[in-house]
């Protein structure tokens, strides 16, 4: 399957390495401006370059990693996901599933990063990119654990994938790409794209017990009594 | 004990229900306006009213309550948590163990309310108690899941209780109130006063799965791989 992974930090690269390492076509999506520095030593693009030597995935700017997928990861900063979407192009965008992993995170501030009302008040970046593209079948997802969590929940006993989005069928493939790509077993359903606020607040606390452990190997899991 | 519960609405009659059948004098504080019309059949002043005829414990305005009080509940909305703190009177909170029931949750544009900026993007209700009245105890407790289970935790197997708040002697005697009068078994503390944002945070998520479920017996617990 061809898959764009957009954002080459450290959560694209973990999706994309298994991605490629399971036998899919992968390109990663950086801006123009770090596409055009791939090969020279500087910041994350020097990374990204070793990445694709590491793993014979490919790297190119946002909209021709997109033009050319079947599917579509968002793994760029929550703060810039909807300029790196636009720059992807709503053309390469319409119906197809879009995983949005990211979180609005701002570490402007410093250690611990906040989330900024623009974008969690009364919405959430999910809620805004399914708003700014309408043809895009957008799913939240992978966004309440760490990255070598995403490609691998057994390291996490019970560990469940919060899943939401607008379009049921969209979903389902999301589901059904999490159990036979990473091995994830439970799946919960939150409704529709709305619900990627509560998902996206769960940064703080997830953040504080990460923090707290030491360990990145942290999660919540919904619980519940009697008929509920 | 002498306990003081500021706030009147269900959380607070829900506890101070409990606290008063284990035998303790417990005193629900409202507000001046409210306690004057406590006979009056109005809002929640007429349930309240009834709480106090149905438990055998008293109502009486915010600063009457938490004068006599050994220990003092915030029970109130966090949207208004601190004006109603500022009436009990800080002289009447000095050196008591304050345990932060709430969450500022603003239902002004219909449902489901939202987190409003100014009391949760670089802060949190228990935060901002904790500043203003820094010579109370302040403890962030029991407002990630419904007042039923609040005082009846075993309605949802495995339920955690997380707390977080700067004095540990604050929290030990918190842990041990939360298990001697309610039956909690899960206590996880979450670190100082500044983690109260994480669990203010779960807000939207649980609100959605509440929603969802149609029951507030939803929780989320924290789960951890090998080493964190």
């Amino acid at each position: 399957m061809k898959i764009a992974i957009l954002g080459g930090g450290m959560v694209g690269q973990t999706l994309g390495g298994k991605l490629v390492a399971n036998g899919h076509d992968v390109t990663i999506g950086v801006r123009s401006a770090d596409a055009a520095t791939l090969s020279k030593p500087r910041n994350y693009a020097e990374t990204l370059d070793d990445w694709v030597k590491a793993t014979g995935g490919r790297a190119a700017d946002f909209a021709t990693a997109a033009a050319g997928a079947e599917i579509v990861f968002n793994a760029t900063s929550g703060l810039v996901s909807l300029a790196a979407l636009s720059a992807a192009g709503s053309e390469n965008l319409a119906g197809k599933v879009v995983i949005d992993v990211s979180n609005p995170l701002d570490f402007s501030d410093g250690m611990p990063p906040f989330l900024p009302a623009a974008l969690s008040e009364r919405t959430s970046v999910g809620a805004e990119i399914q708003k700014a593209f309408p043809e895009a079948l957008v799913v939240k997802a992978f966004n309440t654990i760490s990255a070598v969590v995403m490609v691998d929940p057994g390291q996490i006993p019970g560990v469940e994938l919060l899943i939401s989005g607008n379009s049921a069928e969209a979903k389902a493939r999301v589901a059904a790409l999490a159990r036979d790509e990473f091995g994830w077993q439970e799946i919960v359903d939150l409704g529709d794209i709305s619900a990627a606020q509560g998902t996206e607040h769960l940064m703080p606390l997830w953040l504080t017990l990460y923090m707290q452990a030491g360990s990145p190997l942290v999660a919540l899991k919904v619980i519940r009594g009697d008929g509920a």
